[in-house]
C-alpha cells in the first residue's frame, strides 16, 4: 500500500506549554503532503520530524484562531529564503486573504514563488482539492467563529494484475489496460476469463478526518461514517464540561461518542487544554467509550 | 547591586534551526523587564526562561524582517488569553503600526489590555523610554531596511549612607536626604565632616547596547563608547566577508573590532548563519580581536 500518514507536528491548544506546540499537523499521500492548522512554531516542528519543505503545496486552515495560523507567514518566508519555486496554495475563511497580502506585502519583499488563496465556505460540506490520488473536503464544525474541519479521502487506485494468468492465457500486453479497468477475456477457443480471476482486488480505500476545534456535535459520526482515522480535539475531560460548552471545545468522551458513532477504525485526541498536565486521563475517559483510541504527541507519526 | 541581566531567548538568523530560536531577548532591570525583538517562537521562550509574562511591559523592535517580530502577534494574544490588563507598549519603525493593528482586529477580539504603538526613527540616536531607573535609546544601524539597535543606560542611584559615621555624629533621620543628595554635614562644634566620609558611592552605571542586524559600521564602537556589555551581530565569520557584505551583515571580527572601539566590558555574539554547525569557529574570530567575547545561547543569562 501506498504511505498515507498523518504527521502530528502540534497538539496543545491556545496557551503553547513546553509539553505541547499550537496545532499543525502534515498529512502525507503517496509523495504528496498535505498541511492542516499552521500555529506558532510550525516550521521549527516541520523540521524536527524531517518534513521536506518543498514537499508541501496546499495548506488547510481550520478556523483563525492564532494557535491555529499564527505559524504561516514565518512558513511562507523561511519558503522563500529557501529558494521555492511552486506556487504554495492556502485554504481558509476570507478573511484571512486581505491579511496575508499584508504580510506579504510589508515582509515577503522579492518572494520567488506564488501564493494563491483559495476562500473557503465552512458551512457547506464540499470538495475543495482534488487530484488523481485523493479529495479533500470541509466538515462544518461549530466553534466561537466561522471553523470547518477536512476530509481526506483516497480515490480508487487499479487493482493489481496477476502476472501467472496473464502469462498463462498469453494476453497481449496492450490488453492490461481494459484488464485493470475490469474487462474479462475470452481466449482463441471462446473460453470467457472473468476479470476477478485476472486481478488482486485493489486496496480498501483509506480516509482520515480532521476536526479541530468544535463543540460536541451529536450528528458529526454520521457524517463520517466509515473514516479510518479520526482526529478530534478533546481540549477536556468531562470533569471541565461546563469549559467545553461555555468555548465551544469537546471533552475526550464526547470525542469518542464522535468515533463510535463514525464506526471508525482509531480515534486520535489532541488539543489539549495546559491544566492537564497527564493526559491519560483524556485517554482513560475516551477508552471508555471508544477502545481504539490513542493521544496525539508532537513528532508522532499516524499510519493508516 | 541591583540585578541588571540579559535573558538570550533566541539567537539564531532567518532560517530557524533545532539549535538556534530566532531573535529574541529580554532585559531585566530593577524588576522590571524589557523585551528587544520577538521572533517566532518567542513565547514559548519566555516560558522555558521562567521569565513572567507580567513582568514585560515595553517590547522594541529592531526591522522588520520576520525573524524579529514574527512572535509578537502570538505574544500579545496569549498575554491577553492569560488575563492581562496593563498596557503593552511596542516601539518599531512606523510600518509596523496598521500591521499590528490589522492583527488585533482580525485576531485579537476583546484583548483585556491596550496596546500602544510607538513609531521610532531609526536614523536618529535618541531616547525613546525614560524611567526613574534607565534610558532606553536608538542606535541608528546600518541594514537592508531601516533598523536601529537599543541602549539600555542605568541613571544613577543614591549613594549609600554609611550608618556607622551617621550614628557617631548624631545626624537626624531628617538630614539624611540632603546627604544623599551630596551635602556636607557640620557638627555642633563648627567641624565640617565632609560628604564623602558619610556615604560610599552609588555604584558604576551599567549600560548594554543591542546591535542587530547591521552591516559593519567603523564609528559605531565610537558612539556607544564605555558601553558595559555589547551584542553584537555576527552572522558570519570571515569566510564569508562576501556574503556578509552583500546582505549588510557582519562577522565576528567586525563585531569585535567595534567592542575593540567601544571598550566594552564583554562582546556577545549572535544572530548566528544557519551554516555554522558550530559557532566556535565565530568566537576563535573574535576573540583575536577583542578577548572578552562570549557566545550567545539561548535560555542563557548574563550578568552585567
Amino acid at each position: 500500500m501506498e504511505p498515507f500518514k498523518i504527521h502530528i507536528l502540534g497538539c496543545g491548544s491556545a496557551l503553547p506549554t513546553s509539553r505541547h506546540n499550537a496545532s499543525s499537523q502534515v498529512v502525507e499521500l503517496r509523495d504528496k503532503m498535505f498541511m492542516i492548522d499552521c500555529g506558532e512554531g510550525t516550521q521549527l516542528q516541520m523540521r524536527r520530524s524531517h518534513i521536506r519543505f518543498t514537499k508541501v503545496g496546499h495548506i488547510f486552515i481550520s478556523h483563525l484562531h492564532g494557535d491555529h495560523c499564527f505559524g504561516l507567514i514565518g512558513l511562507i518566508s523561511t519558503f522563500g529564503l529557501l529558494g521555492r519555486t511552486a506556487r504554495l496554495h492556502i485554504y481558509a475563511t476570507k478573511e484571512l486573504g486581505p491579511m496575508l497580502q499584508a504580510q506579504l506585502d510589508l515582509f515577503c519583499d522579492r518572494l520567488g514563488y506564488e501564493v494563491e488563496f483559495h476562500p473557503i465556505d465552512t458551512r457547506q460540506q464540499q470538495v475543495i482539492y482534488e487530484d488523481r490520488s485523493l479529495t479533500v473536503s470541509t466538515i462544518p464544525l461549530e466553534h466561537r467563529l466561522p471553523t470547518c474541519g477536512f476530509l481526506f479521502q483516497e480515490k480508487p487506485t487499479a487493482p493489481h494484475i496477476r502476472k501467472e494468468k496473464i502469462d498463462f492465457y498469453r494476453i497481449p500486453i496492450s490488453q492490461i489496460g481494459n484488464i485493470k479497468a475490469g474487462a474479462d477475456w475470452t481466449t482463441e477457443d471462446g473460453k470467457v476469463v472473468p476479470n476477478h480471476q485476472l486481478v488482486y482486488p485493489a486496496e480498501t480505500l483509506r480516509s482520515y478526518a480532521y476536526c479541530s476545534d468544535t463543540r460536541y456535535m451529536p450528528d458529526l459520526g454520521q457524517r463520517i461514517r466509515g473514516v479510518t482515522a479520526l482526529y478530534h480535539e478533546s481540549t477536556y475531560a468531562d470533569d471541565n464540561l461546563l469549559m467545553a460548552e461555555k468555548y465551544f471545545h469537546s471533552t475526550a468522551r464526547q470525542a469518542a461518542l464522535v468515533a463510535r458513532d463514525a464506526q471508525a477504525r482509531q480515534l486520535i485526541l489532541g488539543h489539549y487544554s495546559s491544566r492537564y498536565e497527564d493526559e491519560n486521563i483524556l485517554l482513560d475517559e475516551a477508552r471508555q467509550v471508544f477502545e481504539s483510541t490513542i493521544l496525539a504527541d508532537e513528532n508522532m507519526v499516524v499510519n493508516l
